[in-house]
């Protein structure tokens, strides 16, 4: 995608930066430090690529005043690197919302008893059915399904293909990525005498305002009361919430991770991709869950666990260390068997 | 959701409970323990909830008659409370298939070549394509693709935008979760000189009666023969079963587990989240498998395998144990070499 | 699916096998040695099925010289049977792509500023934004999304409800699975003050060509720059490959594995199932990662890692091993500790 072209003085002064360098130099694009050219900024806030700097070839840099740059490149100093590149990110990209549709209501299905709100945006292949609540400036992407009673806030964007069930409700500002499915039925089944029996699934999901859920995620709807994701909590693609999970507010999750039914989470947590957690299991506030970790019980320290049976990360580290003084043991003990031998 | 009205007493004699308070308290609603108020009916089946007993202010409460209770809530007695429970949402939510579609004939795309039997619905932007043959009652949601010559049995449910391709056989009253994409073909390459051979993939898919299939799963086709899911097995949401794979009945998978090729699984296994199992292995009948269990061999004990590698719990918990001794062991082994040191 | 019937002498010519027995028995289809009947050929590649030989009741078999059959079967003899066998299925069954979409340009949302080649097809409910360019004899299967300006090399085939957000270039002969995203925005967020700030994705995805996804993945956009899957690279279901993430050529990733943002893998990579790598790391050419392995950190060995954090499989190996000598080290510390007792 191409860039809006502004000076590097241009840059900087809408960041706040200071610009060590030529001031009217055109930049075009952003691109990764090992990848910059001449017409590009670049930026550096991780620690691991200042090993990049001596060979970058980019024309403008954010970066903090104390790395050092070859001379050439135009610095645009700050305090708080990442930040600076973030906001810089919608400075050069002002209009990124390339999927949002064309307005396609005749190719959409659109029940007489949604009420819809101003503003928004329709795509192809919409459904929307009977009892829906759509606010004002909301964008249906293409192929996305809204059920019976769903209720959607104002400036929410429901991906391409995504699925919410009846009922559902997600607050304001949200985003459901594209092909997730939010407000299918839980997975319960009583084991019975004569086989298993489904649980209907009577409750449902709540997003609240500035949720974030990715791409080809499940939210599935409670077996009673709400399944329920707290604002401004993200979650990435292909994670698994469970009947009845409650997450806090301003969580984050990272791909692949998976919730089972009834367990809670706090607020603020942070978890690693790909982790596992039991059922009816509390998560405290705050916590780091490291990724692959899989929680089997509840847990409220501060600091991160990890592991298999998850437990507290320096544990895990302090037991790995253990295990590598084995075959040192094995020898001094052999040793110790030898001597005494001899002494009797 | 809103419940149907019915009184306490109703509610007892319906579900065979013992009553115990009064008969005409009109409940509204089902609610967890933690958020039932006045009107709504709860239960208590995991003990771990009993704490919350003390503080309860529900209506009414299905639970065992050894429990206690505070004197305001009608106590609906049965020694099977979880039973009674799954029986009651029933009871009180009787219509809860409210994503079922509207029939949308006009905006779907239906093969002049399929056969489609009586009483179902099919919902807006489906495919229906040549030789498909579709039982009778059968619902397809909105955007789900039904491909040539795949065959569906009676009562069954197919979900919002899943895909069942070509010649996939699927049996009755089968469901099919929303996204679920059931017959893509397995992945299979010979490594050769000149690079990857894509193996064609011949094969197809059965889904037996009574199977059920949560959403954003695949289940892929076998290169030669079937894929096979037996009568009576529930999969959970973002399951890979791999192509050749055979399951047995009432076999039970918990979220994001996956199976690699050609691997068989008996009858009534209890599978927990994201376990992997290699290719090429055969589960026992009756087993039950850890959450995130890593199978890299056949095993077939009575009991539970669980870790990576799998191994029987009980001998996992013991290799746990005995990590556990190392520190302890290292300090022996340091006194004894003092020890020995003074005696020489 | 019905195979094309052929004589077992016509099989062996084409497929350059020596042909021993009977030339004119007229073979049906391809079935599992366990399962082939007298009109189905079979084949034996892997070891561990050999013991099914001797009550193969298949009519053919592709085999190995040195491997016995009972006397009845016609032997196709090969130095090379899983080879051959990849061969006969495209011999047997020539005709599989049974999903290609009907011509449905009527029921598909096609801009009038997309450019498409000739000789492909369009299926229902395909969406076709502004600015996309579609090569020659590309498959669009019904339900798929193309967004703007997404380019898409010849001979291409895109599944059914898959996601092409804006400007993903996809190259030639590339297989995108159902219902798989390719472009979501990538999961960025800066932690600041006020709480999490989107951070914008500006860059996009490119599938070089002979790359094959399977259904249900997710490919998020670069932030910056381009996440890039190379030449010639498989991969299987479900799998999550974050922003900003290299993959070289011909390297295989097995279902349900997760690659974290800005990590490059080299070429000729095989990756187990359900595998996670930690972001900003280098996986080295050639190497093998074990299923399950959560690799924590750059890795460049000849051969294979596994485990959580992944190591050399070997050393695991030995890791493991010492863990089972801990209960025989406290047996033998214990008489040691009652020697010197003694001693004394």
């Amino acid at each position: 995608m191409r860039a809006r072209a502004l000076t590097t003085g241009e840059i900087g002064d809408s960041l706040g930066c200071n610009v060590v360098g030529v001031r009217d130099l055109l930049i075009t694009g952003i691109l990764p430090i090992g990848e910059a050219e001449a017409f590009d900024l670049t930026f550096i806030a991780n620690p691991k690529y200042r090993s990049l700097l001596p060979d970058c070839r980019a024309g403008a840099i954010i970066i903090s005043p104390t790395d050092q740059t070859p001379p050439h490149i135009v610095r645009l100093e700050t305090p708080v690197p990442y930040i600076v590149f973030r906001k810089s990110l919608g400075l050069l990209y002002p209009d990124l919302d390339r999927d949002f549709p064309e307005d396609s209501i005749d190719r959409a299905s659109i029940s007489s008893k949604a009420v819809i709100g101003v503003g928004g945006s329709i795509g192809a292949f919409v459904s929307i059915e009977a009892g829906a609540r759509i606010g004002d400036r909301v964008t249906l992407c293409n192929g996305c399904y809204i059920g019976r009673n769903v209720e959607i806030g104002d400036d929410s964007i429901i991906g391409i293909n995504a699925v919410l069930r009846h009922d559902v409700k997600v607050g304001r500002r949200v985003v459901v990525g594209d092909n997730s499915v939010i407000g299918f039925d839980g997975f319960g089944y009583s084991p019975e005498a004569d086989g298993f029996h489904k649980i209907p699934q009577t409750g449902t999901v709540i997003l609240e305002d500035d949720v974030e859920i990715g791409a080809n995620c499940c939210i599935d709807r409670a077996t009673i009361g709400s399944t329920r994701i707290g604002r401004g909590t993200k979650l990435d693609n292909l994670i698994q919430i469970a009947h009845g999970v409650h997450i806090g507010k301003n969580t984050v999750m990272a791909a692949q991770t998976g919730i089972s039914g009834s367990t809670t989470i706090g607020d603020g947590v942070m978890i690693g991709g790909q982790v596992g957690m039991a059922g009816h299991i509390d998560i405290g506030d705050g916590m780091v869950i490291g990724a692959q970790a899989g929680v089997t019980k509840s847990v409220d320290i501060k600091g991160m666990v990890s592991g298999y049976p998850a437990r507290p990360h320096i544990e895990g580290m302090r037991r790995e260390a253990s295990i590598n003084k084995i075959s040192d043991l094995i020898k001094r003990v052999k040793a110790l068997e030898e001597a005494v031998k001899k002494v009797k």
